[in-house]
């Protein structure tokens, strides 16, 4: 018999394929201590005695236009991690420690072997996120995604005791503010980076001051600060992720009314892809560091007695950090000097 | 001075504007003992000590290409009704009380006014569910999405006691299988309704048999039943949500090994929208229970002798409900007589 809902578009044994090599993958990322099972209509998460007063912290975020680099390229795994990477540290900057996972992915036409490249990357994420994949969709949606290309979402769950979050408000004048390397451009601004830099040049060029292609410069997976944030969290005053609305409007959502910070453009090591773009597209500074990271992929704000080991901890775990600044009174600015 | 970012497609300020119309519908979900706050990099949830020993259970869903009757009819408030309902239900089915809400809307060109509409369905959708709207990203994709179009995708997390889960391990040949109605196509299947309905008839085509065009019948919100299944959960022993892969995919999951379900055929009401959908698209009537719920959108499981207490439950929050069948020892199908 042949299927009305397979000429329609949607074919349920590519769906029940792709399910199927994703299970081994959500597999992988299970750990001792945290109990996650997938298969029912929802994934359950045992949270039992992990908390005394559990406190969960959780947050939404997709890839963005960075999914266009990826279709260009067809690579599909680091699209995975970022989608991870951009939602764990928007949890971890609050104090939490990512608990769970769970992807959404959306396609024209369904292919298991496209999903099964993008949920490594996203078991990859999790694993080095500490958290699991506890679940998620895949949905088939002919005549709303070109065949061929998708987009791709997250959402996850952390959790810490109330003493454990990071608060704003503890933020005093004279805490400092350490920068923590990103990895490029992470997952925001690739509409603007797409539109100087793809106008010019294709992926496969090979651009000297990148060390590689333009296009594997521009896959680069985010950076996870998980590790560092939740090693240093009880140093740490407040923190900040370092996304959409790059510094101007990311740091002063780690401030309290009544501060601002002092930035000293010089200690912050600007990498090679954000200049091209700032040159390329006659892009104001200020701009810049208002859409994109610019080579700080987050920031900490801490006391001024705890900077060297917060630096030192974010260094053992591969990342350089440095102290960029500091906390004043102010009217809640960032300020560039 | 021009923003460049503005050329390549992305308005923050209309991304900002967007948010400040999100705030108080946000609000507006809060409620006394859920104790939730946004504006963070992730919302926070305190948990607190509403458990014992916590369990959450997290669905991940969108709407799928329901979204395109929503874009020809230009009502974007119902999909978002759905959007919540879709994963609420999810949630929901493993007697977890829905605690949070996040959602996920991508679109190609940010119209606040739109996004403001989502989200009062949302809003409204997360009250009825008794959660609360935790967080959420609006991302402005230009060139990824047609102008005028958008994806909307959920995430709910609930919460419930170890022994208040429901567990298909515990369903006994003999125990009943209670349905209880739909409001129409839900969220499910739409590709397949679209290409049967929507080549023969416009939106607005008046339909007798429907009571209303057809547009109007097509964007029905999907049934939310949390509250159902909540106030009958020690009465029960599972339940399905019907949502992809219809009859046959679901109610297997809320089944142990070694059972099936015998379903009479007569007492399923069939809504008119599928009489329509099968008969013009000439789709044999398995196929119909593999992708639709043909009008019973959950399907509970408990012992016979709590039947009558489990459907008039049901039918205090306004959804007809009745026995439609009965657990038997067999190989895990459904069986339709």
């Amino acid at each position: 018999m042949e299927s009305k809902y397979k000429e329609a578009g949607v074919d349920i044994q590519a769906g029940n394929e792709a399910v199927r090599r994703i299970i081994p993958l959500a597999r992988m990322t299970q750990k001792e201590g945290l109990s996650g099972s997938i298969g029912g209509f929802g994934g359950v998460f045992r949270l039992g005695s992990l908390f005394k007063r559990p406190v969960l912290v959780a947050g939404a975020d997709g890839v963005g236009t960075k999914l266009r680099i990826a279709f260009m390229m067809g690579v599909h795994h680091t699209v995975g991690i970022d989608c991870v990477a951009m939602n764990v540290n928007d949890v971890v900057v609050q104090g939490a420690a990512p608990l769970f996972f769970l992807d959404y992915i959306a396609c024209g036409s369904l292919s298991p072997d496209v999903i099964e490249r993008i949920v490594s990357g996203v078991a990859r994420g999790c694993i080095e996120s500490g958290c699991v994949l506890l679940g998620g969709e895949t949905a088939e949606m002919p005549g709303h995604y070109p065949p061929g290309e998708y987009d791709l979402a997250g959402f996850a769950v952390g959790g810490c005791e109330e003493d454990e979050l990071l608060e704003p408000a503890s933020v005093r004048p004279g805490d400092v503010v350490i920068g923590l390397a990103s990895s490029g451009l992470h997952s925001n601004g690739y509409s603007l980076a797409r539109r100087v830099l793809l106008t010019r040049m294709s992926v496969e060029t090979y651009v000297p001051e990148l060390g590689s292609t333009l296009g594997e410069a521009m896959l680069t997976p985010t950076r996870i600060y998980v590790k560092t944030v939740l090693e240093a969290r009880h140093l740490l005053r407040s923190a900040a992720h370092i996304t959409g609305g790059g510094f101007f409007e990311n740091i002063p959502r780690a401030l309290p009314p009544g501060t601002g910070v002092k930035l000293e453009r010089k200690a912050i090591q600007v990498l090679p892809i954000f200049r091209l773009i700032q040159e390329m597209g006659a892009v104001d500074e200020r701009e810049m560091f208002h859409v994109f990271n610019m080579g700080i992929g987050m920031v900490l704000v801490a006391p001024a007695q705890h900077a060297d080991v917060v630096v030192s901890i974010s260094e053992r775990h591969g990342v350089a950090a440095s102290v960029i600044g500091d906390v004043v009174a102010s009217d809640g600015g960032v300020e560039l000097c």
